[in-house]
C-alpha cells in the first residue's frame, strides 16, 4: 500500500510541512461579526475593493490576500513554486485573474466551498512529497459575484429561506513550506473525500446537501488514523452553517459519537443571529477566512493544539438544478497541529 | 531545494508510475475524423449518449470513459484511490455528475483546455508520491454544452471566424498504479504552469491567447531538464489548433530553435481541414481524447516512446470577457515514457 497513506483513505504528512505564513481580508459585513479582529483586512465603505465591477473586486480581494500571505511568509508571489487556488465563478475566474500577473506556476481547483481545504491538502502533499519547497493554497468568494450568478441580481432584493446561507466576501490564503524552522503549525495529514449524494434538491439548504459528505469523510479518517473527535481540540466543517451542522451532530450521534465537545463550523462563528445571514456563512471565503484568520490565531496562541479541519462543498450549479439534478456533498480533511 | 524538482520548474517522478489503463470516447464527427479508428466508443446518431440535456450527455460521456479505462486497469471505479477530473462546464458539473456515485475519493481540477494535463500530472503526483496507489485522471467537453454557455444556443446557427476552435465532443481518462508490472507506458516528470497573459481579447482566437504560455513552459522545461524538443518522438500541445501551433513554433524560430521535427497539436489532429472546424478542435476532452487514444496507442505500438504532453487552456469566461478582461493562457506539461 501506498507508504504515505493510512487505512483506506487517510493521507500522512510524515514531513510535517509548515504554515509559514498566512492571510485573510473580509467584506464589511464579515468584519462586524463575531470573528472582527481576527482578520487581517476588513473592506472599508463597500466591497469592491477599488475595482469596478464585483467579479474584478473578488480577484483583487484574492490577490491582495495572496500578496500578504507571501509577505508573512518572507518571500514574494512570483518566489512560490506553486499557487494553488479556486472560487465559485464560472470557469474560476475569481483565481484566475488574482494570479494572472503571478509569475507563478497556478493550478486551478474546484471544489466549491471545500475548495481551501482542497488547495491546502494539495498544497501540503506537493511540500511533503518533495515536489515543491513553497506553495500557497488559497480560496475566495464575493457576496456579490456569488449572488448575480447563482440567484437573483442584487437590485432584485430576493428574499431568502431561513435554511439559505450567506455567501461570504472572504479570502483566506496559507503559505506552505518545507523548511522545519518555517512556523509553528504543521500540517500533518487530511483526506481527499468522496461524493455523497442524498437527493437534496433544494440549493437554499446546501447544509443538508453537505452534511452527509462530512459524516463520511470524518468518519472515515477516524477509522483509518484510529483517531476520536477528542483527539483533536477542535473538529471544524466549512461551512454546514447551522441547519447542516445539526445535521452531523445527529448523524454521528445515531452511532453513539458525541462531537458537540469539539465541534464547531466556520460559516456558523462567522455571522452572529442577528447579522440576518440566515443558517449562517458559506461561499469558498468562508472557511479560507475563518481558517487564515481565527484559527491560526487561536493555533499561534495555544489555545489549539490540534484540529481537524474539514472543507466542504455543495456540488451543483444553477443549470443542474434546474435540470433536476439532486447536490452532492463532498469534504476533504486537513490535521494541522503545533509544534510542541 | 525539493528533492522531486529539478531546476526551477521540472517535477521528476524518480517512481515512474505506470499507466494501466485508458479509455477516450467520442462525439460523431470526432468519430469521423483522420483519428477514427483509435478511439474506443464513437457516439451513434447523435450525441446526447442517452441523456434528456448536453450537460447530462457530458456526464455520461465522462463516467463511461472513466469506467472503461478502470476496467482497462483491471479494477473497479470504487477502487481507485481517487479520482482527478474537470471540464469546461460552470462549476464542472460534466464532472461532478459523472462520478457523483463512483463511491472514489474526488478532486475537482480546472484548467480549461488544460484539464488533462493537470489532471495526469497531480494524479502521477499522488501515486509516485506515495499517497495512492491508483488513481485515474479524467477530462471532457462537449460541443453542444458548451457551445450554448459559451456562445450561441445552438439553434441560432452562430458564425464562426477562421481562427475559432471547435469543442471537441469527447473525454479522455487514464489511470496510473504505482505497480511497476502496471503497464509500458511510465509518467517519468512535468512542469506546472504559470499563466502568461499577452493582452489577446478575442473569444474567437484562443489558439494566438495559449501559445505564448506554452511557449513558456517549453521553453523553462527544457531548460530545467537540460533536454531539446528532439530529445522527444513528439511534443503535443492541446490545444492550441492551427493559429496557435503555428505561433508556437515562430516563437521558438526567434530563438533559434526548429521545434517542428517532433512538434503536433491535439486540436489539429483532431478534425481534418475539410470538417469545417476552422482553426481546429479545442475543450478539454480534444487532448484527453488524443492522448487517451491515439498517442497511447502509439506508444504501446512503439512507434513513440517519450512525448512530452503539453496542455494548454485558456483562461476566461464570458463574463471576464464581456467586462473587457484579456485571455490568459496556462500549459502543463507531462512526460511519458514507454518502458523499454
Amino acid at each position: 500500500m501506498a507508504k504515505n497513506r493510512q487505512g483506506a483513505r487517510a493521507l500522512r504528512f510524515a514531513g510535517a510541512p509548515r504554515i509559514a505564513g498566512h492571510a485573510s481580508i473580509v467584506g464589511k459585513k464579515e468584519g462586524e461579526g463575531p470573528l472582527c479582529g481576527t482578520f487581517d483586512r476588513v473592506a472599508q465603505d463597500d466591497d469592491r475593493f477599488g475595482q469596478d465591477s464585483w467579479e474584478k473586486a473578488e480577484s483583487e480581494l484574492q490577490k491582495e490576500c495572496i500578496e500578504l500571505a507571501a509577505t508573512r511568509a518572507g518571500c514574494k508571489v512570483g518566489d512560490l513554486d506553486c499557487i494553488l487556488a479556486g472560487d465559485l465563478l464560472n470557469q474560476c475566474i475569481g483565481s484566475t485573474f488574482a494570479s494572472v500577473a503571478s509569475n507563478a506556476p497556478y493550478l486551478g481547483l474546484y471544489g466549491a466551498c471545500s475548495t481551501m481545504a482542497e488547495s491546502l491538502l494539495l498544497g501540503a502533499l506537493l511540500v511533503d512529497g518533495g515536489y515543491a519547497d513553497r506553495i500557497v493554497a488559497a480560496a475566495s468568494s464575493h457576496f456579490c459575484s456569488a449572488e448575480r450568478q447563482y440567484r437573483f441580481p442584487l437590485a432584485y432584493g430576493g428574499q431568502r429561506t431561513p435554511t439559505a446561507q450567506w455567501t461570504a466576501t472572504a479570502a483566506g490564503a496559507a503559505v506552505v513550506t518545507s523548511d522545519p524552522a518555517g512556523g509553528d503549525v504543521m500540517v500533518t495529514g487530511g483526506a481527499i473525500g468522496q461524493m455523497v449524494d442524498m437527493g437534496v434538491t433544494d440549493a437554499a439548504n446546501m447544509g443538508a446537501a453537505m452534511a452527509p459528505a462530512a459524516y463520511r469523510t470524518l468518519h472515515d479518517f477516524w477509522r483509518d488514523t484510529g483517531t476520536k473527535p477528542t483527539d483533536y481540540d477542535m473538529v471544524v466543517t466549512g461551512d454546514l452553517a447551522r441547519v447542516g451542522g445539526d445535521l452531523l451532530v445527529e448523524l454521528f450521534r445515531r452511532d453513539g459519537v458525541d462531537i458537540t465537545p469539539v465541534y464547531s463550523d466556520c460559516g456558523t462563528m462567522l455571522f452572529a443571529p442577528e447579522q440576518d445571514a440566515h443558517a449562517g456563512g458559506s461561499g469558498c471565503g468562508c472557511s479560507a477566512c475563518v481558517l487564515c484568520g481565527h484559527l491560526l490565531h487561536e493555533m499561534h496562541e495555544k489555545r489549539l493544539k490540534r484540529i481537524l479541519f474539514a472543507g466542504t462543498g455543495a456540488m451543483m450549479s444553477p443549470i443542474s438544478v434546474q435540470q433536476g439534478q439532486s447536490i452532492a456533498g463532498v469534504c476533504h480533511a486537513v490535521v494541522l497541529e503545533r509544534v510542541m
